[in-house]
């Protein structure tokens, strides 16, 4: 079996770390490249002792010219904006990419608004939102994947159904995300101190996260129609999971079996989603360490409305594991291959 | 000054444990008559060790004829029904009751159609509810006080000036609540083991949570309108803390400062409200172990829309801290006494 | 390659929930028939959300004769007695046995010492103590394998290369052990209910864990000299890992880089033993969901004394990963076969 | 009643903000000059969100000439060197003087071994080491307090009976100690990122952590003994707490319910010293918040060695606790003035 190369950009945060566990796991891929700015010169043992025995690769500095030419993939896993530019560098070479970040998800207009200025906007039509589920065929055809982010993949996956088979009155929907401190990254900050975030929860970018626009453009993309979500997102204090809580208003009398029958059939096939039975909810800690998204459906019937609870591990099918997911599709392998472990519980 | 003696029937519960805390700190009452079934003829130190040194009662099998006459005010910290059978015993003597279970918290209707069939109606007509920010002079003037839910008190104190001014749309009320495990109670099952609720959050009771008739009774007997409410609760791994994240549609152009003046207003003088201003939100972790409810507020004017974020720490402004506040104002102490600690943070 | 069927008995709990997230990643072993008495009926993913999909078993009543003629492994993760009970019907099947409880690890004496009457004593002397970093070639002989105990891993593991060079001084070890929680199983207890644990650490079983006969034997067994240790547990409010923090004396002048060279000496080719270099130590946190035993060590010249610092995750190399990793010796396969993925970090 | 003024110089750091709390409480202290070098020009409820409404003092640079003429006593929770450079220049003011840093807890000479060079040796012997249980009338009479670091609290108070009764045979003494997160401040570092700590347990700077010599140099001058300790500290995914386990032999034939004795004697009185009964351990969650230390004592009397278990809370009895015991004691007020609330639990 073919055994390709991969250089993950940006290997000493949390989603870089992952990308490392996974791929340790994974027959057909090593990881021969890492970079990491402030490490750089180290072993990533030290500055990961869990993998300790797994990689033994030197740090390297960031630089699009110093990537080797064995390689096949690149994870990105950098800041906005410093991984377009070093793309951009990058897409003329025979090499599939692979960005972790924000910078190739959104339309050039909302990009500009929620971001920053563009490095590369000539690279946006080339790049594919890579949600297999959604888009498996367009990420086959692909070299640059925008892998989603991780609220996004929470509310998109729970949202699809619905909206493509028009249930949903037109109603703002509200999407109350409640995440793992993961989802902050791993750079020092008061604000994720241990002691300033245990034993608490709090709100956060209430209504202006942005995630928010990512939300709403994907599924308006999706739908043809022009989709509204309310977005707020809440610090849990645990290290990962993604549950969002989704709030809509019904256009027609539908039950909820009727409703789980749906989303069955939407996802009829699709290895890493899990539809829970009626009265199951989803909980973080039954997705933990897997690629798996499980979503609980009630609807209740007396005022039309339905609630959608979705659960991920957000490092996992809300980053790295969507990113092993879509370089298995891009690659040809089988799926599942590297990511097809069961959750870890407790 | 007065010195009064409490009964606290089921002392040995998180509510119950609170309580003898809070009492402890106060300079006008000494809990004098404790009980609990499973523990009967235990000090209370045995039970919750913390409490060594601050009260060496032993606890006693719960019985009316066995609550001494000396007793000023008895706080039940019992399961629904239980609570009523044993009020109803107590209601004729020269006794002030405060009830922190749910027996006289709905109507008559409501409460059977949410709990059981109710042991003494006829009481329900005697009793207040104990929202002192909504209800102080009732309270003042009541013998029988049913204290407020832990998620309604988040709910209503939130909710209340938005719905005095008149100024929601006539949309359902979202109201996705988090909650600590001491919410849960003390009693060991599957559910609440440590492992089983540790780095994991789900939604359970969804939109079918008891206290959600409580919200819409109590708001709808407030503002003298018919209020309903979407009411979805979440369990958190902490161990106090609650936080409401609630979303109204507005029905005027109205901006997030003005809406915070009218909350200042609405609240003025009260020793327990604390208004953030703008941009700043509440975290649970801010309330810990106090009687604050601390409310923040943002406006999308563009959309007509609000969220309206409230933490309240559940034992505390959620349940024994309440109390004691209901007893400041049944016994014309003056209302912080006891209850004006800072919270400990972390 | 042969693939081989195993019998999970004691399925839902938290050492059976691991066993069976194991075998799923294993190539060669399929858990076709499950046991546990309290949930017999059930589907395992009804017990255990996170294996939905993996594994559709319904559980069954526990019977040796029920247990079908095509097994050939069978894990007991049973109480003591209840697991020496069963066993004794099944040691004449073409079978193999591996015990994760306590019947078989102990001496007849010592066993009868600490626990209960034994249900089958002649079956002692055919039982090896499964640590095949000790005693691989007699694993590899066995039927029946008693898996270690989860603290005894931790401190023998440790302990092994001083004692079997003879370094160290006569006097008591003292073995100060640090636990998360499912280490104390997964019945419903006051003791680990959420809000008693969390936030909390405490001593528990002072100087007279049952684990602490278990240590001596074996270690007294391996050195052929009377070992004795001062054994005390803590809980940690967390779900995985076991920190052993072990204080000796030295009988000679030696530095921490030769007392490591030892070290890495001795578990020279163990595929699950990480000697970490000279000041850095371990953490529970880096071994989580692994099977690895990362160690540290730490000498006082000044003193002639030394600590050694022992990290594994109790479900893993403390139970279940053990047991799969013995498995692997007594079926010929490749020894990390399942169990060689990296640890989860974070 | 007399009412003095108090500066808490550092009033940002979790001791700072303990002291705040505490002082809220305290009838006798208003805090009316508050510093803090990053944050000077805040509000103090910018900086802790929970002290909003408590105290609306502004945080000023740190300077000694900025101490106003009516600060009666000055908090200093600084870093080491910081805070002996303005205690130097504020030592001849009429004030009284509380150092919770560690610049005037050790001799000169082993100041200078463990930290920096000393700023102002000359008045070293002016300062008093602030433990009450053990040096009451030195305290009373001071005007400059070293009040004692959290680890040495909990050892100290532990080993002060035993060693003055002289039952300890003349081995090392190891203390293994746990400590929750705030011990190590409230500056972001990766070493404390919430996702680093949580669910993990650590050891760190073993046998070598400054609090070693503390430890061994204040109990040698209480006995007049040369006193070695063996000291490793741990890291406790929580916020609060320190237990420390210690393991002592013993140079004569004594029980458990013997051992209690002479503590109960040697702490007669004590309003903050809790020794446990037999067969009762402490746990760091029975004293969080409280000024209590709790101890739980354990013989073995075959091997003549014991364990002497301790909690306390270490922003409290640990920190700023003791200061406010320590103030007590040198401003002839109750001692347990503002201090006397239970532990909160859970």
């Amino acid at each position: 079996m073919e055994t390709i190369k991969a250089a993950v950009l940006g290997a000493s945060g949390y989603t870089g770390g992952e990308l490392l566990r996974l791929i340790g796991d994974h027959p057909n891929v090593r990881a021969t490249h890492l970079t990491a700015e402030r490490h750089a010169g180290k072993n990533i043992g030290e500055v990961f002792p869990h993998l300790r025995g797994f990689n033994d690769s030197k740090l390297q500095i960031l630089s699009a010219d110093s990537i080797p030419d064995d390689i096949d993939v690149v994870f990105a896993a950098l800041p906005h904006g410093t991984s377009a530019a070093i793309i951009k560098k990058l897409y003329d070479r025979d090499i599939k990419i692979i960005d972790l970040g924000a910078d190739f998800r959104l339309s050039h207009e909302k990009y500009e608004e929620w971001y920053i200025k563009h490095p590369c906007p000539e690279l946006l039509p080339k790049a594919v939102y890579g949600l297999p589920e959604l888009h498996r065929e367009r990420i086959r055809k692909s070299k640059l994947v925008a892998n989603p982010g991780c609220y996004p993949t929470s509310a998109i996956l729970a949202l699809a159904p619905l909206l493509k088979n028009e249930i949903i009155a037109p109603d703002p929907i509200i999407v109350d995300s409640k995440s793992g401190v993961t989802g902050a990254g791993r750079s020092p900050s008061l604000d994720f101190h241990f002691c300033e975030v245990n034993e608490g929860i709090k709100a956060y970018k209430i209504d202006e996260h942005r995630h928010m626009p990512e939300i709403e453009e994907i599924l308006s993309r999706f739908t043809g129609q022009n989709v509204e979500v309310s977005f707020t997102p809440h610090l849990i204090p645990m290290d990962r999971g993604i549950l969002s809580t989704i709030y809509v208003r019904l256009n027609r009398d539908i039950s909820t079996a009727q409703v789980i029958d749906q989303y069955k059939q939407f996802y009829n096939g699709e290895p890493f989603i899990r539809i829970l039975p009626e009265n199951s909810f989803p909980s973080t800690a039954h997705v933990r360490g897997s690629n798996f998204c499980d979503i609980g459906i009630k609807v209740n019937e007396k005022k039309n409305t339905a609630i959608i609870i979705s659960a991920i591990d957000n490092l996992v099918k809300g980053a790295s594991g969507a990113a092993i997911q879509n370089m298995n599709v891009m690659f040809g392998f089988e799926e599942t291959l590297g990511i097809s472990h069961a959750p870890m519980f407790p």
